[in-house]
């Protein structure tokens, strides 16, 4: 048949046509004495019950000990959770627990990437009492608490089958994969005494995320931050196929990871095929661990004496155990251990069929469970209590309890002074005249790069940020009048510097992740259009979260300890309302959609106005805890509309009339002009303007909404309006005109069920662009402020008779406009500078 | 200051501490005789022409020969367009143009990934007259043609300064960066003679997608398919800071690279602080790639003459040149060359400032246009025509004419037949017993596997199946029966596999891109929750699509020439709705508000409800030319509802009431059901159900949509329905009550601006999961039939009295039951096979 797989056993590759002189590469180590027999004994007989815990997870419901011959009714209706990953992270649990009982001093984080590997974990976090500490009346330390975490995983209210926040220790969403190196980096920046500890899987490894990620020890400072310590797990298969290392041979691992800069130390010594022929693997781990400790040590030791190696190569791991090791050897002929036959649930018809039920009895009662948990009282060996260190990783303080908050300054010190409304009031009702060119301009990203800098300078230790290359060009570069960009093989670097910039997306969410769970404050900023590269990342943070606050331990509503975290942080520039220059790849607002669909509790969307919005607005975002913000702002220099108690005042209510730019502070409106986004809102101002001048008769209201989610029906957000405040505030005159920076589909799906919304046009960006002048991305998405008028026109003709006379000459002259600006940009596109409102006629 | 960053000369990186040995990895070669003194005229004279215009590019306007002194007015206004990469592009392409003169057999396709070096490309496209062809009107050879050229890039109606759809031989759109790699590799396979050449920048290379794709020669099969040759281009630096490459000394980027399977070779010798002692970086680039094309034929020959090489080392090369080679050496003691300095534009204010002017000129003038185009004439230097090749790279048929429609079977062939919605009819006014339980059941996408199996079968070399590893988990293993994956390094594959599985969503999506871009068609399987990973990939293919529609020669409707290729095809399976079993992390529908922000004209999202409606799809789909289409289907057995040529109609139609399911077909109803999904219209028919038994009184329609964009108002989309058709089938009693799959806002978002949406009810996805029952699933998200039901019972009761009367006791009846499902799911959920609707009560 041509589809039929050969069922692989453990990978033999063929020898690559590298030379043999990359086994050079090769970290060498003594393995004799490497084990004391007690050590042995205690290792041995943690992981068997580890092994025999996660088994059981998947497999029964009753007769958890399996002291019994296991009937029907033992085993699960539904067999879920992936066996074929579990053996080796319990091998590593332990050996890491063996690590850590020698070297008290020692805090380590594990962070577990393989999918679907929770019952591995989970086992271990029993045994060591984690799982315990946390969840006391549930899964305690006796048979009941056994049977328990055994009988109720991946049913519901169970743990899932992979790791997430309900896991101790954990600060990673394990479903999707390939995050997880990232976030263990991101863990250990600016905690010197950490070791973070990650275990990728081969699988995982082909993800993109993951193959940019090897390169980030090049950020860690060993002087200021902790150290990661990666363990590449190689199994070699994924669902049904080999994975790509699994592919490789030990020459081209060796080759690969001492490229990215590694010291690699590959760890073998089991399975049929093994390479190593002393086959020792226990001995061969225990060892591998005590020389990475070592060598972490020596390069901190060297650097933190004041003699820093140039390149130092940070240790890794690569193991490789047979997929599913120790499960049973085959079925009916089928190769199991060792196969992609065993990654998922090996024995699936051990309820129905008796010889996979026969085959899994053998295997279980193998592990001799009551040899290492006494039957009756559920009291664990003595051999294994041995090796539960005293800092266990399960109960981390960094992973559950420990955020600094900011020290933060006062944002006014670097407000935008001078805007005078109070004036504008006054002529209001007359001409007009000069309303813009009177206030004060401000680009919004110099105003919070100013902030940025300064919450830099009162908080060394605990604000980092993360951006993937475009730090200047968003107009940030304030902040490094304060700090610098970390890149430590750069021969200029002075270390702990606070910004990092490396143009993967994945490895900036991935740090800002792993640097907020354990206590910190991140921000992200970015081109507006490349964010949406880590959206199901934060789909995944966000997940995390939502559990988070449900769990006993972190700080949520229900806890009984832990902190909740700050939130994570994204500011958006460089939007495509001035992508102009970089033309239509660069234009796309599609990160606010991802937003809008978290979980109303996390999810944050603000679009300030002008730029003492946005200083409020970074001051409240950086200040908040557990959620998921989104800051969408200019950096090209915009008026600054609000004084910077205006601003205050307009944030926290998140959208407000502007009385200065509506016709007797927009009392009574014909009309009602929202804008949400800088420049759509200066459009929206530029419109009402010219409305005055065109159709004195016609009463405006302008509205800016700075927090999108107001806009949402009653309840369906923390932020949305009351109805009346709505009705209030928008349903006025003969309609709404709103001009929107992101998709119209956003506010329109927002707007659903809110009274009058068929009195709406909303528009906003169209999926319009090129390279042309930054008026004509506006008009060429409706935008702008003819459109805005025109629309205004007919709403307020509605309503008002003497507008409605003149309402077609209005509308011509405008569209007349529009055309004329087409014209003109057809003939003299090429010799226009390309600011913001050329020409305006 | 501290911020201030030291202006790097050209990367000299500190030794790695990898041992010496690694240097036994770099393809060494002799390069006396390389070059030819003819041909070292002809490429030093192409490249100085190209350096030139894409300088002249950047900067001016007028004066475009520099014949007289620039003058201000001579200056663009606005400087667009990256001079960095741009003499490296230049000399890659040059040298590429005499490998080809050379090789006139060779066909070769060039992927450009470095972000804004349009001008480099676009200078040597005009060159060797591929612009000239395709713009005869715009861009002439003739000094006029050169003058547009120069004059009008980026500016409105010019070249963006990035690749893109407008660029002749370009099949990748080079705003974002990161997945021009993958591209090249999709292009490349089943082309048995391409050679497809991908420039990959050391700032695009710290991307995830581009980490990733380095391994994509492993599924090469060199008997069957093209060769990718990569040239990683290095000049040291991002914006404003070194990239990773920059940083990694030779030994490093040799381990880092052979590490992947490469056979390396490093081009470099040129700059200050060159490493090569030679210098001769010409003779180095045209022996190295002399060297690469025969290792190339060499691997193909062997492999073609049946003793294919185990693990064959394809070649690549690591060209090193300074940043803005050939650039004003430095400004005001400032270092341009070979710094982040000339990253973008070399001499910001060259119009304003007479000293930055006079460098410009000097620089410009250094080049001796003169000497390669004739001043009078336009009439290029023999010397530079000499290596013009006949086969242009920008000129190659594969990049915009070479489409192959599918030979598609007919999907009636694998369709479920034995449905019999007359039966139904007349049963339905009765006691509707039975009805589910007599249709016969299928997985959507069994169907589409079976359908799959014969589309491979009749199109051995023109369709493939792009998949993160998830092929027979989402139930499409019926295709590998026709064929198998393809993994070369694979000791049992037997090579041209049409299934590529690797665990990176960006390496699916840029091998679909660059295979469908190329003629051929392919379909992107996979997990619901993971497709957003490619969310911006998706979005600028689409950006890609939208300029390739307006060019004139890539088949669009104003095209002379070029054929539209066929459409990008997702099909989502896994859903949320049935993934209770791997929990939260895989929960989530978010890619399909990708796709509806996308230009309607491009975008498709179908929801087929059953297996013939799925088969239907599948095959229209696959049909389809220049479109994005996402089709969400169940992998689970559900009811087939529709016979063959029910299904073929609806699908036609995009939506149509379920007469079978209705009271008396659907006629003058209180109230109408709408399912868009597969499991949530299960729910709708089942709530239709359950309400004849409870409020027999209650007239329900069923209606099913399947093209999502349907509900849009009448003329946002092509397939939008009209105001009267959308009132006729939905706007009938006291309301709709709409079940949707996604989330409920998209909808909500859709049916702003259609009359009678106050009356809408929308429930979808609402970010609440867990691993628990499937009905489980539906409660949660409020799209249980009770749900429905209950809202249906509330919207009856507004126009039907009888039903008003009864409303209490039904609403209480039917929430009751969703209390006793929750009760008995906490004390039972432990025991629960996890069945789609266990148990109803």
């Amino acid at each position: 048949m041509p589809g039929e797989q050969i069922p692989h056993a453990n990978p033999s590759p063929v020898s690559s046509s590298l030379p043999d002189s990359v086994l050079d590469l090769a970290v060498n180590l003594p393995l004799k004495d490497a084990l004391s027999e007690s050590d042995r004994e205690s290792v041995t007989k943690f992981k068997r019950a580890a092994d025999y815990i996660a088994a059981a997870m998947i497999f029964l419901r009753h007769n958890i000990l399996t002291q019994e011959t296991l009937k029907p009714d033992d085993i699960k209706p539904r067999l879920l959770g992936h066996w074929g990953t579990c053996p080796g992270l319990t091998f590593i649990y332990t050996h890491l627990n063996l690590l850590l009982s020698k070297n008290p001093e020692v805090k380590a984080l594990l962070t577990v990437g393989p999918g679907h590997g929770a019952p591995g974990i989970l086992s271990s976090l029993w045994l060591e009492g984690s799982i315990s500490k946390f969840y006391p009346d549930e899964y305690p330390m006796t048979l009941e608490g056994l049977t328990n975490l055994v009988r109720g995983f991946s049913t519901p209210g169970g743990f899932p089958s992979h790791i997430n926040a309900e896991t101790p220790g954990a600060i990673h969403e394990g479903g999707e994969l390939g995050y997880a190196l990232a976030v263990a980096y991101g863990a250990a920046l600016d905690k010197p005494d950490l070791l973070s500890v990650v275990v990728v899987g081969d699988g995982e490894s082909e993800t993109g995320a993951t193959a940019a990620s090897w390169h980030c020890h090049k950020f860690i400072d060993p002087v200021t931050s902790g150290a990661v310590l990666p363990i590449l797990h190689v199994n070699g298969f994924k669902i049904s196929e080999r994975t790509l290392p699994g592919t490789m041979d030990n020459k081209e691992l060796l080759s690969l990871y001492s490229g990215y800069g590694y010291a690699v130390r590959i760890v073998e010594g089991v399975g049929s095929e093994s390479s190593d022929p002393k086959g020792d693997i226990d001995a061969n781990l225990a060892a591998s661990l005590q020389w990475a400790l070592k060598e972490i040590r020596s390069i901190q030791n060297d650097a933190r004496n004041g003699k820093p190696r140039a390149k130092p190569r940070w240790p890794m791991l690569i193991l490789k155990t047979p997929k599913g090791w120790g499960g049973p050897k085959q079925l009916d002929g089928k190769i199991l251990e060792g196969s992609f036959h065993s990654h998922q649930v090996p024995l699936p018809a051990a309820k129905k069929d008796e010889t996979q039920r026969k085959v899994l009895e053998d295997w279980l009662k193998s592990y001799k469970v009551e040899e290492l948990i006494d039957p009756k009282t559920g009291e664990l060996d003595e051999a294994i209590k041995r090796i539960i260190p005293k800092q266990r990783m399960g109960q981390l303080k960094e992973s559950y309890d420990s955020r600094t908050p900011l020290d933060l300054p006062d944002w006014k010190d670097v407000a935008i002074q001078g805007v005078n409304n109070q004036t504008n009031e006054q002529t209001k009702s007359g001409e007009q005249k000069g309303q813009e060119e009177e206030r004060p301009q401000q680009s919004e990203m110099k105003a919070v790069g100013a902030y940025l800098q300064k919450v830099i300078e009162k908080n060394p230790e605990t604000f980092r940020i993360f951006s993937p290359d475009e730090l200047e060009s968003n107009k940030l570069d304030a902040t490094l009048d304060e700090s610098h960009r970390e890149l430590q093989p750069d021969q200029y670097t002075k270390g702990n510097g606070r910004i990092i910039e490396v143009l993967s997306e994945h490895i900036c969410q991935g740090l800002m992740q792993g640097y907020t769970l354990t206590g910190r404050t991140a921000l992200f900023p970015s081109y507006e259009s490349f964010l949406g590269i880590i959206t199901t990342m934060t789909i995944q943070y966000s997940k995390f979260n939502k559990m988070a606050r449900e769990v006993p331990f972190r700080g949520g509503p229900k806890a009984t300890c832990g902190t909740i975290p700050s939130s994570i942080n994204y500011l958006e520039t460089s939007t495509w309302a001035r992508q102009e220059h970089n033309g239509f790849s660069h234009q796309n607002p599609s990160f606010i959609g991802s937003i809008l669909n978290l979980k109303a509790s996390d999810a944050r969307v603000y679009l300030p106005p002008d730029a003492n919005c946005a200083l409020s607005t970074i001051k409240h975002v950086l200040n908040s805890q557990g959620k998921v913000n989104l800051i969408v702002g200019s950096k090209q220099p915009t008026p600054v509309w609000l004084s910077p108690e205006e601003a205050e005042k307009h944030c926290e209510k998140g959208t407000g009339i502007w009385e200065f730019a509506s016709t007797e502070g927009g009392k009574k409106p014909d009309v009602v002009l929202v804008g949400i986004g800088t420049e759509v809102t200066f459009e929206v101002v530029a419109a009402a303007s010219l409305l005055k001048k065109l159709v004195p008769e016609l009463r405006v209201r302008v509205v800016n909404v700075t927090d999108l989610f107001v806009v949402g029906r009653e309840g369906s957000h923390p932020h949305a309006l009351s109805e009346a405040e709505f009705a209030d505030l928008f349903n006025q005159g003969g309609g709404v005109v709103c001009n929107y920076h992101g998709y119209a589909k956003e506010v329109q799906g927002l707007l659903f069920g809110r009274d009058g919304v068929e009195n709406w046009s909303v528009e906003g960006y169209r999926e319009e662009g090129s390279t042309t002048t930054p008026f004509d991305m506006l008009l060429r998405n409706h935008v702008s402020r003819y459109h805005v008028a025109i629309q205004a026109v007919t709403f307020a003709s509605k309503v008002n008779d003497e507008v409605r006379k003149k309402q077609d000459e209005v509308v011509g002259e405008l569209e007349r406009r529009i055309k004329e600006h087409q014209d003109y940009l057809q003939e003299h596109g090429e010799d226009l500078e390309g600011t913001y409102d050329t020409p305006v006629f």
